[in-house]
C-alpha cells in the first residue's frame, strides 16, 4: 500500500539504528500500561514511558502468531506456559496513533484487546503511543461540539451516503450565527470516521475553541473513494466521481440544512494523502467554490500550479501544506516525489510571490495520524481570517 | 452470558428438530450472498434464501477453525486446499442480526469479513439473515434525521460522558418547534451506539415519519452500565450510578441544549434486556420526569408494581412490553421467571384496570435484535399520544 511506504522506510531506518542501539543493551523499562484504545476492560496491549508496544493473544494451539508493528516482519510473539503468546517491540514507536493487524497461523484477525479503526480497506487494530503534546487532542472539561451524523441524498450514485459533520460547541445556543465550513477528507483505504475516531478533530476543535485560538467553524467529513467499487486498487481511483458529489450534491445539502456562511470566502477544503491529492484536484477546478486549501502529506502547490490556474492569486486565501518529519528526512526536506517537487521549496516560492502560504513539519512522525492531527491543529487557526 | 441462554436454548431445540428433519435430506439452495454487515469488498459470510449461514477463514496453519453461531457448540470449519476454512450453519438462523466469533486454534477473534458490533463486553463480528420485514429499518430515499453525538458534562463521574442523540428530518427545517424524548437503551454488554449500529433506531424513525406512522420524537441513547468498571460481571452491577447520570445529568443536558417539550408527559423510556430492567427502576422511581414506559424482552409490570408505587394510575400514560416468541415458547406465554411473572398476563390485567397497556411478541426471534427492531416499530406509534 502506498500509504505506508514511507512507514516501512522508516521502520527499516529504524530496525538498523537499532541494531547498532543494541551493543548498548538498551534497557526496557517495565512501566507497561494498557493502551488508551484498548477495548473496556482489557490488559493488552500495553506500551511504556518510552514508547515500546507489548502484545498478549490467547491462541493455545496456534503455531506462530505476530504482530505487523515493530519493524518489518513485524513483531514475532512468543508462546508462554498459559496459552498466551507474548512479544515487545524491537523498537520503540512513534508518538500518536498506529495501525496494527495479527498473523495468526497465516490468517489475517484483528487483536482482541484492541479498538478497531477503519483502514487499508477493513478495520484494523488501532494501538496509541502517548505524545508528549497529547493534551490538544484530550478530551477535556470544555464545552464540546457536536459530531452529527447525517445521511445526504446522492442522484450521481443513486443511494443516501453519509457524513458527518462537527459543529462547535456554540453552534445550538444561537439560532442564527453562521458559520464557515471546513470540508476535511481521509486517505487511502479510510473513510469518513477516520477524522473523528482516529484523528479526534472533534476534540482539537472543542480545545482550540476554548483557548479562544481558532475562530468556530464546521468540519464535514465524507467517502472519498466514490467510485471504488472493487475496493482496494489506487490504480482504478478516479476523482471524477467524488468531486460530483462534494461539490454537486453535498455542499448544497450543508447549506442547505446547516446555518452555514455559503461563500467562497466562508469555504476550505483539506485532506490527507490521497484527501490531499483530492483536495488540490478538486479546489484548483472549483475556486468558485473554496477559498482555502490544506494538504497534508498530501502533494504540494507549485509555482507552476499557480501559474497554469486562472485566478488563483486573486480566489486562494491560504494554502496549507504539511507532513510528517520521517517522511521526509533524506531528501533536503523535499522528497515525496510522486506528489511532485519539494514542498517546502514549493511553499516559500508562494509566500516569495505573496500567497498566503504556510508549511508545517510535524516532528519525529511518519506518515500517520500524529502528523495529521497536528496539521489540523496548525491550520485551524489559519482559516477565515477575513 | 444471562442474554444468551434463550439463544442457546432456542438454538439447542432447532438442533433437535434438525435431527429429525434430516431423515428427509433437506436441500441447502445454492444462492449464498455476501452479509450485507460485511466489510467492504468481502465476499465472506455469505447468507442463503433460507437463512443458512457460510463462513470462509484463511489460516493455513491453523489446527481448528470454528464459529459460535448454529447451534450449540457452533459451526465447525473444515479446511480446503487453498487454505481457506470453510462451513455452513447446520441450520438456518433466525432472521435479522446476530453476533459471533471465531474460535482459531482455542483462541477467539473476530471474522476479518465481518463488521464488528458492540456486545458481550467487546466488539463481536455481525452478520444479517434477511428478514421478510427488513423494509422498516431499510435506508430508503425519504428525508433522514441525524443521528448526533454529544459529549455531555457528568459531575458524579467526573468526566464528559457520550450520548448518540437522533433528531427527526425536520428538526433543523424549523428553529422554535420543541420535541418530546425517548431515552432508549441497550442491553447488557452492549453500549451507546447499539441502537443506531445493530438496531437501526434512526432508520426505522425515518421511515415510520416518512409514512406518518409516528410523531417525531429525540431518542437519547447513552451508556447504562455506568459503575461496571471491571466489566463483566452483571453481579456486581448497581442501576443507581447510571439512574444519577440519566436523571439528574444527561436529561437536564439534553433540555437546555436541544429543542425539546421538557416536561413529564412528553418523555418517554424503554431499554432491552438490562435497559428494560434499568427502564423499570429509574421511570417507577421518578414518576414525575417520565410518562411513557417500554420494556423490551426485559421484564414485566405487575398489578403488584402499580398498587406499590403511588401515583402510577395518574402518572404513567403507556406501558409497553414485548418479547421475541422464542423467548415465550412452551411456557405459556409467560416463562423468563427472572423478569418477575407472566408478562402478558400482567399487560392483560393492567388494561382491564384501565391502564394504556400494550404487549407485542416479535414472530419467530429470540432474544435478539430483530425483536428489539420490531419492539421500537411497534411502540413509537403508541408514544406521546396527547
Amino acid at each position: 500500500m502506498k500509504r505506508y511506504l514511507p512507514v516501512l522506510a522508516l521502520l527499516i531506518s529504524l530496525g538498523v539504528s537499532l541494531c547498532l542501539a543494541q551493543t548498548d543493551q538498551p534497557t526496557i523499562k517495565d512501566d507497561f500500561r494498557p493502551s488508551t484504545l484498548n477495548q473496556p476492560g482489557q490488559e493488552y496491549p500495553q506500551v511504556n514511558s518510552q514508547g515500546y508496544a507489548r502484545f498478549r493473544i490467547v491462541a493455545p494451539q496456534a503455531q506462530s502468531v505476530s504482530v505487523s508493528l515493530g519493524g518489518r516482519g513485524g513483531t514475532p510473539l512468543k508462546k508462554t506456559d498459559d496459552g498466551a503468546w507474548i512479544g515487545t517491540t524491537a523498537a520503540p514507536l512513534d508518538e500518536g496513533f498506529h495501525y496494527y493487524r495479527l498473523s495468526v497461523d497465516g490468517g489475517t484477525f484483528n487483536d482482541p484487546g484492541a479498538l478497531n479503526f477503519y483502514g487499508s480497506i477493513r478495520w484494523e487494530s488501532g494501538i496509541e503511543i502517548p505524545a508528549h503534546d497529547q493534551e490538544f487532542y484530550a478530551l477535556k472539561d470544555v464545552p464540546h461540539g457536536r459530531v452529527q451524523q447525517i445521511l445526504f441524498p446522492s442522484k450521481s450514485t443513486r443511494t443516501s451516503r453519509r457524513a458527518f459533520v462537527y459543529t462547535p460547541p456554540d453552534y445550538d445556543k444561537s439560532q442564527t450565527r453562521r458559520y464557515p465550513v471546513l470540508y476535511l477528507q481521509h486517505g487511502w483505504g479510510e473513510d469518513e470516521t477516520a477524522w473523528s475516531n482516529q484523528g479526534h478533530a472533534n476534540l482539537i476543535m472543542d480545545n482550540l475553541i476554548a483557548e479562544g485560538k481558532t475562530k468556530p467553524f464546521l468540519i464535514v467529513m465524507t467517502y472519498g473513494m466514490t467510485n471504488d467499487a472493487k475496493m482496494g486498487s489506487i490504480g482504478s481511483f478516479s476523482v471524477a466521481p467524488f468531486e460530483t458529489v462534494l461539490v454537486g450534491e453535498l455542499i448544497p445539502y450543508i447549506d442547505a440544512n446547516f446555518r452555514t456562511l455559503s461563500d467562497q470566502p466562508h469555504r476550505a477544503m483539506a485532506g490527507l494523502s490521497m484527501g490531499g491529492m483530492e483536495t488540490k484536484t478538486i479546489t484548483l477546478k472549483h475556486l468558485d467554490v473554496f477559498s482555502h486549501i490544506g494538504l497534508f502529506s498530501g502533494g504540494t502547490i507549485s509555482p507552476e500550479d499557480v501559474k497554469s490556474t486562472p485566478g488563483f492569486t486573486k480566489n486562494v486565501k491560504l494554502v496549507f501544506v504539511s507532513y510528517g518529519s520521517r517522511e521526509l528526512g533524506g531528501n533536503k526536506g523535499g522528497g515525496r516525489g510522486g506528489f511532485g517537487g519539494d514542498p517546502k521549496a514549493n511553499a516559500d516560492a508562494l509566500k516569495q510571490a505573496g500567497l498566503n502560504s504556510a508549511f508545517y513539519v510535524s516532528p519525529d512522525t511518519a506518515h500517520e495520524f500524529q502528523s495529521w492531527r497536528r496539521s489540523l491543529r496548525e491550520m485551524a487557526p489559519l482559516l477565515f481570517k477575513d
